[in-house]
């Protein structure tokens, strides 16, 4: 069940926002010793939330598509009273005192609120295997990474143990979890959700959004997380009325670009099969497929990441006397940014600006452009570099190499599921959009959805003993 | 004659754009061999440009307040076919072929164009003192700098060589000459003037504004000069519909805010008291003047000065092979910005926004601030340290020590005459107002000017042999 059928099913009384609560609760005691994906479970605070939520609806007070959905947040985002770890030792006993945006935007949309979701370290990474809490576990092979950083939101909408996690992306890290899982994973336009609240990670690449079972539930979150808000100077004034496609929404005429120069040489053979057929069907349904030549990618992604360890740097740099709580693989990036000159930094954020202009033209002949989410599947817990097309290859880096660049030019993503390679594991496939129009990518999307049912298939294996 | 003078005088027929014009070329003929404050005069340029204001005024096209005046460029801004050398050897035999902005909108409100002025090599200093095309001299003493990096451009309006001569204003540029050569100085909000076409030295405090002899000139020219332009994209959408005050301009009931911890202790006796009486009259004029306390000045310098190093290193990076092309004074600074870490470059511009909302929350009581602009008045050439309140100080440091903060703000701020000291050099007023509220701090200024004499003033020795 996902959103838009529990909220169909809540309102014509065949199903309590008690009943969808206790669901996952169940789930996550069945699974979460094996998967790890909460840190923290509200179960307390879940089922009086439920029980309010049903109170109101039977009352007629009705809070809209989210009102009694339980939902996660990743453990970056700070919440009153329950302990936000950021995944990090140094955060291990922090429990805030007020409630972050999209926890205050969440709840008074009536979602249940079920905990909060395991991560990699400080967001730093894309296996989220956490040497302090422990690995989280893909539910589709618990012997696999479930991606990350939003590891645990991933797998825990994966495993039906919510219907929306929250995650946060700063270099793919709601994707590569949404495209490892099997589940959607939405990164809005850079300004469009709130970061108030949110423990930062690198304030010019930093990105909030939803991790979903489908993409209609995506824009459901978005629609009731997106706009102004005065705490976060980042946050844009941009407005839009619905993001929410309609049923059966036609992407007849639409016109998507599918990058020429994107890496596609460096993809493995199952993803790239996936993908191409995922364009063909988008031709069948009456898009305008076309080749499109992107910008220098490899700067790009070269820009984004001085910029990312520029930044990540600096906001750590507070804590460089508590080094040895690191976990060694974010320590080394730590150490890395530390090292660079600030001329490199602002040279970057020069080239940036031009890239985003090259982009904003390419966006001008095209709507949507299309590319795998990861160039690979999800691989073993541990495993720190892969094969790709024969070539051995840091796993962070080439698993991040068709994502970041997005957030480097701050357009808006999601990764949907596409398929499925020859051992059963999920394959993710990204589209972008133009910036603030979020509403014509969701549409894209979905009607890709409706003609596929990857998105229906469901994980059998999480619970079994590793 | 200042511009609104000489333009009645056009429009009576008292006198002729011709006429303006070779009264400035032969100003530049009797002055400049000791002055230097042109790099270059487009004599056959200016004639022509003046028969054709003329021939225009007499044929009833009108082009505005600006037309048929007599402008100069400081060498930074990008002319068609005329030597762009930014006062350093990298550039000196730079020919543009194309304007830039300020260029095309001086052109098209009717200016006529007499020449490029001499600067601090690469606009990166306060003195003018140019290593490779020799020192521009003050007029009003021609042992004394003209204050820079716009010195030229000072020394030109103020020996009477222009009417109006462009500036741009990284820590100072603009005012700071304002202030040592006795003319106004107009530095306007961030991204208010489209840089296009301009030599960068910092991207994110650099301001493009005039030197005049008045505040209603400058307020004229910016009138011309304002408004969003594609091709800078820092450039705003901001728009006021009239930036010139009207006569008799009343500060009745302003709010004037004097900071009581700005730097009031390490300041000129002579200097102190020139601006306490410009405070004492604007109270007599009906203004509510109170002290205030401004944010932690001494850190904003701080960030400014770490954005300053990193921002010009990374700009001339790419000429760091040419090292000895670079004068002593500015080699350094660059050498100093290539050690910058990128964190504390981050950092900074973290702090910089804090620093901006803390100055908007204290301009939410108070409508203009006022300081001095320079600690001193104009030093001896070659004079690079300076006592300032009996302790020796770096005199780049110190002279724009009450002026870098507000390019890390990005708030107007104008510099206008306000007194001599003991030796007859000129002391400038700094007045700082709200972010694109121009209006409001020309209006200030003007009827400060309304009620002194000090602007009238001008300088008797420029032509002496030196």
């Amino acid at each position: 069940m996902n959103i838009l059928e529990a909220g169909a099913a809540l309102r014509a009384g065949s199903v309590s926002a008690r009943e969808l609560t206790a669901h996952c609760l169940n789930r996550i005691d069945a699974g979460n010793g094996v998967l790890n994906a909460f840190l923290t479970v509200t179960r307390e605070n879940a089922l009086a939330g439920a029980e309010t939520a049903d109170k109101e609806l039977a009352a007629g007070i009705d809070r809209g598509p989210l009102h009694g959905i339980p939902v996660a947040l990743k453990d970056v985002f700070c919440t009153k009273g329950v302990r936000t770890t950021c995944g990090s030792l140094l955060f291990k006993d922090h429990v805030p005192d007020y409630d972050c945006a999209v926890a205050e935007k969440l709840a008074s949309a009536g979602a249940v609120f079920l905990g909060k979701t395991h991560m990699h370290e400080l967001a730093y990474g894309v296996t989220s295997n956490n040497p302090h809490f422990g690995p989280v576990r893909n539910p589709w092979n618990v012997d696999r990474v479930p991606g990350g950083s939003s590891g645990g939101s991933g797998a825990a909408v994966s495993a039906e143990m919510a219907f929306l996690a929250m995650g946060s992306d700063t270099g793919g890290s709601i994707r590569v979890p949404g495209a490892f899982c099997n589940t959607v994973g939405l990164k809005p336009t850079y300004g469009r959700v709130s970061r108030f609240g949110v423990m930062p990670l690198d304030f010019s690449l930093d990105h909030m959004g939803p991790l979903t079972r489908t993409v209609r539930d995506a824009a459901l979150c978005l629609q009731a997380l997106a706009g102004r808000d005065e705490r976060d100077e980042t946050s844009s004034h941009a407005f839009i009325d619905s993001y929410v496609p309609e049923e059966g929404v036609s992407i007849k005429g639409l016109r998507i670009g599918v990058p020429s120069n994107f890496y596609f040489d460096q993809v493995d053979p199952d993803v790239t099969a996936a993908v191409r057929k995922m364009v063909q069907l988008a031709a069948g349904l009456g898009a305008q497929v076309e080749m499109v030549t992107v910008p220098d990618i490899a700067a790009l992604n070269a820009i984004g990441r001085v910029i990312l360890l520029s930044e990540a740097s600096a906001v750590y740099e507070r804590f460089a006397h508590r080094r040895d709580e690191f976990g060694a693989d974010v320590r080394v990036l730590f150490d890395q940014g530390a090292l660079l000159p600030a001329t490199d930094y602002v040279n970057a954020q020069r080239l940036r600006r031009q890239f985003v202009s090259g982009f904003i033209r390419l966006f001008s002949q095209i709507d949507v452009m299309v590319t795998p989410t990861t160039p690979t599947v999800a691989k073993r817990i541990g495993e720190n570099s892969i094969l790709v097309g024969g070539v051995e290859e840091d796993f962070r880096l080439a698993t991040t190499r068709l994502v970041r660049g997005i957030n480097v030019l701050g357009f808006p993503a999601i990764s949907i599921p596409c398929g499925f390679d020859e051992e059963g594991m999920p394959i993710g496939l990204q589209l972008i959009g133009r910036p603030f129009a979020e509403r014509q990518l969701l549409s894209a999307a979905a009607a890709l959805e409706d003609a596929t049912n990857f998105h229906l298939q469901t994980p059998k294996v999480f619970f079994q003993p590793v």
